[in-house]
């Protein structure tokens, strides 16, 4: 078989068990990444200023995503609302948008976004953000 | 709210009465569009030369993908394998792959592929694709 083999989105989020640590798993047109996580407590606030980012419950929740009001928003203290996802919700993250994923349990996400982008966006030098960049190894095909 | 609102995947794709006939969901980046349709009964033979395309089981199944052992294997009489997905299940037919999907269940499916991407492929002016073919209106965001 010269395609990839399915992926089942519950069963292969299960085996992440590091949080905020995103694996890739597909890629469509060597542009987009689809990705798997496994979310619990708070990440910190970043905005990824070349990509649409989008968000899939896969298991858990419920997932917040509190964003900024708007794309002008530059600092959250300046007004956010939070969304709130539960399993099969999925929520699109427009670029530039300043963002965090905030969940009390352990939560299984979904992500696409541009192939390339890092967990932290703009943050990922950031004395927060370190600790948290993730550089995910994807496989274009 | 400037941002979209989230969308359940199962509660929208089962506003979807008609089998065959993808709606418009979200895009990415204004170049990837994300469907949903309902699967029943057997679609026809069609290739996409210019995307990769993703089926994602949302509700029902098992839905069948056959497809063409190769890109190379212009004719599914000259082979082709079967894909057994079920719901979570996510696969994708790589560009060029002539492929059909077949289910017995009405099934949920989202889709996602390049923008503009018609269902019936490059069988869209053939007799039984005409039939099937259906132009979705695509809000670009």
């Amino acid at each position: 078989m010269r395609h990839d083999a399915p992926v089942n989105l519950v069963t292969r989020q299960q085996q992440i068990l590091s949080h905020w640590s995103p694996e890739h798993i597909l890629t469509i047109n060597k542009s987009h990444s689809f990705k798997l996580a496994t979310f619990k407590g708070e990440f910190i606030w970043h905005t990824h200023p070349e990509t649409d980012e989008i968000f899939y419950v896969v298991s858990g929740g419920p997932l917040n995503i509190e964003i900024a009001t708007n794309a002008e928003t530059k600092h959250e203290n300046d007004g956010f609302e939070t969304v709130v996802l539960r399993i099969g919700d999925m929520f699109k993250v427009p670029q530039g948008y300043r963002h965090r994923p905030i969940t009390e349990n352990a939560t299984g996400v979904l992500l696409v976004e541009k192939i390339g982008t890092i967990n932290t966006g703009d943050e990922k030098d950031s004395d927060a953000g370190k600790a948290r960049t993730k550089h995910v190894e994807e496989k274009v095909t």
